[in-house]
Formats: structure tokens, C-alpha cells, sequence
């Protein structure tokens, strides 16, 4: 028994997605889940297959990269999850994978343009990619500058954690996030779609157009505006 | 027991197709059922999980959009559903989905054209796709206005819907319908195979010419003409 | 019982494989097995779906297409097949899907060229696509037409039927056979995966080349020349 | 019982992975499991269908191709596995495949560049491609000369097999290898996956460019280097 048991077992569950929804193969992803309560957050362990994985697997690490429970290794990319943790205070849960269209868009660092009303449902801006990182930083503190990266593009881009929960690290792959581990497994799944629509909708037709910003607001604003009346 | 049963019965076995059929992921589309004596119709309550859906969750509601039985609040695509019942008495079934290759038509804005006796045997005609929405049609009654916008639609180019049982909304998404609920699911099954074939078609070669009127004569009518000989 | 109660068991069980294998939806698609001591042909009734179908569903035709024995209509391309079995002696089962990847071809109208040994372990030639139909013959008897077209596209392109064992048809779709069921069904499966190859290739070079004589040779001589070695 | 037992048990185990991680349609592909300490090495009989495939089917070649134990015929590639095992003392599995995205990259004649860290978790190299292969050598001993031209493509440029553990046969398809048979069939899921990947890239972003040295290297080096702390 232990007090992050509850923790470990929603971040367990969480993990398990991944494979069901498709959206990695082998042991490529991870999530994370906070307790701002205790400034700790549960971590898959790196490289063990989902298969084989239990709850008592999954590791609790503070915002220092701390191990304060657990006998595994963290995921390789617990620094940028400890970073991400943080310095935004409104996400709950991380989720990265390797999925392939999300990847593709990455390697071809791009962002994803918002194309269409399943974009707008999500998210009012395209899908941002970093620009590739700096020799420095890759050969220095690598996982930690993946996460600072981001949260500098966020603010020299004005986006917000909380409406836009989704970036594309260049070269590499995405990163999601939420306000729970469901919305941000959910938003690595829905990433993976819009990822597949955007590269189809170009290659039907090159001269694509975003999509315009009265339909933007529009769709988000019935999903997530104060007279949302999407949902329950 | 309520009167009506077995309208909400059909209406959630037709929606439970669409995860099967891989035509949606999570809560992305509806399907509606209309009873013509009663003037109703049953829809999918909004944002609901299939995995939770069961019958009796299934909302009622008037050609006006007024809620006639069910304690959850109903598709936010309900009014369009509405719009379309009461233009176009010939309909039983709406079934719209965000499925993949149909959506990237969508949002590439251009009719999917016939290029094969697969398109033929369901329609003689391209797959039509609105223009976009004004930006006042979008800031005022949206889904009221994208029902509008389909019959009108259909009437500036003179198609009638009980022949194209579908068209595409400019950068959102399908809708089809027909003369039962296994005839519109069907139907956007059928449009998303249609969408995939005709997106290859061009890759392979980008000169691929429409299918010869006698051709698509022949196939529509073995399929739907006087002497139609398909099927039992 | 009936004397034709091994053909029609072995002509149902070639039909399941269709949706087992993924080469289509619905009821699209329809394999045939030919009995040659009674000159008569087992094939799949018209638009059953195959999760009603039945082995005593199954039609017995002869090769002027009458029914010989069955209640219910035969596939609407049963005189194609009826076409293929009187020309062809050399073949015993017909095989035609709507499989995604083949269609796409049909509709562009091209050839599917011979690109690598996946494809010449199969056959030494492209898949050929025939040419447009003539609007006088679609008019007229238009499925024993299609199989008149096919033998008559073998004769002139000095093609043998036992080592070319399929055929697209321009805007429509592949037709396979074979010396037995279980290969017409195999040849269309494996039709489907060269489509699909072949697409990619030409997508990530445009330029591909086709596969060199010496290749193609040995290719198809390990697995059907004298001294074979694939296989046991 | 045989003495070759386990290895047999481990060889069948490998290749029925390949159906399970949809790397193979029917029976094309095989894996090879090597014993150092007697000099002979496991392989899948040739033709087999996995569904009826056992280990005792298995059969016991050594490195000059000649049946050690066994009653079926060896995969019809065996003796390019043979070379291998013999020029390259570091490899204890082999593993072919026909599976889709290799195949493609093979027929395009293109080696696979490395565009991200997908890629560079496996590998520093592009995944190189053979050039096609002589005629006088396609005549003679085909399979053989397969096998000397993956290891002189290795020493021409100056590769390491314990380094970049794959290769596209031009025309062809991928072999892989590893220090496992887990490993070598691993390999060939990943190949899979990265030329799904950089076909996807160079479709949304055809200037897309090589991954940058120093993030190879660091991806590289989390997970195979001497201070790695990917995995446990």
C-alpha cells in the first residue's frame, strides 16, 4: 500500500490506452500523471511493454526528477514531463507518442493547419511544430530543453496550454496534454486523425484553405465556450 | 414503456454501427430516425460514449426542435437532422460521421467524381460538396442554416435526395441518409470507401477521367432501375 | 441433399473468405467454383449479405446462365463468369471483389506494372487493365460482354490465362481465377497487396523502374518453373 | 526429441509473430534462428502456412546448406540466410518479410533517409538499399549471391550489421537481423514503421530534410550508448 496508489493506477490505466487506441507500436509512448497536492507525478518506466506492465510498475517522480517511489527507471522523457508539470499549472496529465501521422507532420516540420470543423472542435489554432532544437541543448540537458522548448514556443507564439493542448516537437514526434489523463490520451488520438485528414485533404487538393474564422469560433464555441451546448 | 420504443430501438442500433463499421472515433457523429406519423424523430444524445449508449438514452424530438421525451440534451447537429425531415418527406434515416477520407473531401471543398462502377452502382451522380457557409449563416442559427444550406443545395442544382443520398458540408464533414436507418449507415459507409477509392484513383493517375455516362446508366440501373436484376 | 451439395460447400466457403480476408464490404464481391464433368458452375446469389449466407443458398448455373438448381437469383456477374469457364478449360474457380487498392487501378485505367518480386513470384506480366468498354456493348448484354472483353484482351496481348490469372476491368474492378477456389481467392488477395506496393513505389519515386527480365524470370521459376524450389 | 529442440521451439515462435504484427500476407516471409555452438541455424519450411505450422516442421540446416534434421524442404531463401550467419559472427537471427512499406522503398530503389528519432532510436544510418543485382548473378546462384551482396554492400560502405541491423533488397524486400530472434523480427516491425513514416514525410513536405547529426547521435546513444538510460 502506499498513498500514490490511486495515482499509479489512474496513470496505469492511462498507459494501457495507448496500444488500444492504436497509437503506438511496442513500448513507444508514455504518459504521466500530476498530484499538485503532493508536487509529484506517476511516469510509465521506460522501455517495459505494455503487456507485461502492472500499476506497481509505474513510477512517481517529483518536478525535480526525483524518484520518490517506485524501483524502475522513469521514462526516458520524464524531464520534459517534470518541466511541462512545472511551469503550467492548469495541465493534469501528459501523453507522448510516436504515432505515425502525427510523426510524419513532425519529421516534415510543419505545423498542421486547421482545415476543418473536426480541427476547430479541438483546437482554434493549427497544431504547432517546434522549429529543430539547438546542437547545445540536444548535447546538454536534452529531455529538459524538449520541455522548456515547448513552453518558450507557447509564449513567443501567445498560445495557451489550456486551449491548445498539443504540440509537435520537430523531427520527433507529439506531445498532448489535459486537464485529465483521459483528455489527454484523447488528445493524442484526435491529434492522430486530424494529422491523417490535414495530409489527405492536401494531397486531394494542394491549394486547401484554412479554414475561415467564423467557422473556427463557431465550432470550438459550441464545444467550449460559455453557451457550449455540445455534450452533456 | 414509452410510445415510442422501438423508433429509440433502431435509432441506437444505427448509431452503434458506426464504431463497428470504423466510420467514427469516440463521440464523433449521429444518427436519427423519423417517425412520419408521429412527426418525430430520435437522435443521439450529444457527446455520450458508445460503449455507455444504451436505448433509452435516446432523445425525441419535433420537426421544431422541441424535445418530446428524453432527459439528455440531443446532437448538437439536431436541428440540421430537423431541417432535412421536414423538406424532404421521401427520408427516414440521417446518419452524419467525421469518418477519414470522407472529411478530407470536405475539407479539400470538391465533389468527389464518378469515376468507377462502384460510385454508379449507388448514384449516378459526383458526390456533391457545398460551397462554405457565410459568415453571417455561421454566427446565426449554424446547424438550422447547414440543413438549409443542403436543400438549397440540391435544388439550385437539381438533384433529388432520394437518388444522391449524400453530400459533403464544405471543411466539416458527410451527411447521408436514405429510406431506412441500415440504408443511411450504409450509405456512409459506402461514401467513405467511395472517398478512399477515388483519393488513389488520382494519386495513380492524376488524369483519371470520369466514368462514361452509358456506364453509369448500366450499373445505377441493375442496382435501382425498373429492370434492376441485383439482389434478391 | 444433391449431387451438387460438395460444389456448393466449397463455392460457400471461398465467399466467406472475402470479408475474412478484407477484400470487401458488404456484398461486394462473388466467387464462382465450376464443376467440369457436369459443365455446370456453383456462385453466390445476388446481394446476400455474407452473414446470412448458407452453402444451400448457392446457385448452380450452367453455361448458357441457366439456373439448374437454387431458389434465389444469381450474382449479377454470372455471365462474366459463365463467359470465362467456356472460353478458358484451364480454369476452375472466378473470383471478383471491389478491394480498394485494385479499383483504384481499374478506375485510373493503367496496368499495374511488374516492380518487384513479390509480384513476379506470382506472374511474369503487368496486371492488365483492360480498355474502356464500348457504349454499344454496355448497352447491350453488357456482364457476358465483360467476359467476352477479357478473353478477347488475352488473345490479342498473347496472354495465357494459366500463367496471367487476373484482370482489371477499366472503372470497375478485378476479376482472378485459378486451378482451384482457395488460389482465385488467394490470386485476389495478393492482386490487392501488388495494387497497394505498387501505388507506394510510384509514390516514393516516381521514376521507378520496372522489374528486369532476369528477375522476373527467376522469380517465377522458383515457385512455377520445372525446377521449382518454393514451396513442398 | 532432438537435441535441437529449443532452437526449433524459438524459430517457430519468431515466425509466428510475423502474421501476429501484420508483417506477412500468407507465407511470405521467414525468420532463421541461429546455433553458434554447433554451426547450424533453424528455418520455416518453405510454403507453410503459419495457421498450420509447427515446431517440429522446423527445419536444422548448417552454414553450407545442407539439411541437418527435417523433413520439409527449407525456405527457398535459406541459403542467403546461410551467408549471413557465416560472414557475420555477431547476428543469432535473421528475419525476411514482404511487408508493405518496405517493399516499396525496395521497388522505388531508394534507401530510407533518416528523418527522426523514431529512426535514430534504431539506427544512425538511412536503412540502405542494395543496387539491383547483376544478371549473370540473378542466373546463377541467386539466393546465395543475395546473401555476398548484403555483406559486400556492408563493407563497401563501411556499415556495421551490429550497427544498422536491416536492409532493402533492391526490387525485393527487407531482411532484418539482431542478437535475438526477438530482436531481428523487432527490427522488422520498426523498418515497417519508419518507411511508413518517411513516406508520409516526403508526401506532406517533399524539402524535408535528414535529421541533424547531433540528434542522432543523442537518440542513439539514450538507448545504445554506453551512459544509456533508455529502458531497464
Amino acid at each position: 500500500m502506499s498513498k500514490y496508489d490511486d495515482l499509479k493506477k489512474r496513470c496505469y490505466e492511462a498507459n494501457m490506452q495507448l496500444p488500444e487506441l492504436q497509437l503506438i507500436v511496442y513500448t513507444f509512448g508514455n504518459v504521466s500523471v500530476v498530484d499538485r497536492a503532493q508536487n509529484v507525478f506517476a511516469i510509465k518506466p521506460s522501455g517495459v511493454p505494455y503487456a507485461q506492465l502492472s500499476p506497481t510498475d509505474i513510477v512517481i517522480v517529483d518536478f525535480e526528477n526525483q524518484i520518490i517511489e517506485g524501483s524502475l527507471r522513469p521514462s526516458s522523457d520524464t524531464k520534459t514531463h517534470a518541466y511541462l508539470y512545472k511551469s503550467w499549472q492548469g495541465i493534469e496529465s501528459i501523453c507522448h507518442t510516436h504515432s505515425t501521422f502525427a510523426v510524419a507532420w513532425s519529421q516534415a516540420q510543419r505545423d498542421i493547419p486547421i482545415l476543418g470543423t473536426t480541427h476547430a472542435d479541438h483546437l482554434i489554432t493549427d497544431v504547432p511544430c517546434t522549429e529543430p532544437m539547438k546542437d547545445e541543448d540536444i548535447k546538454g540537458d536534452y529531455e529538459h530543453m524538449t520541455g522548456k522548448q515547448i513552453v518558450e514556443y507557447f509564449e513567443r507564439h501567445d498560445l495557451s496550454p489550456t486551449e491548445t493542448e498539443m504540440i509537435l516537437i520537430a523531427n520527433h514526434g507529439p506531445f498532448t496534454w489535459g486537464a485529465s489523463h483521459e483528455k489527454a490520451v484523447y488528445n493524442s488520438k484526435i491529434l492522430e486523425e486530424l494529422a491523417h485528414m490535414a495530409y489527405l485533404t492536401e494531397q486531394i487538393n494542394p491549394e486547401a484553405k484554412r479554414l475561415k474564422d467564423s467557422l473556427i469560433q463557431k465550432h470550438y464555441e459550441r464545444k467550449h465556450g460559455k453557451d457550449a451546448y455540445y455534450g452533456q
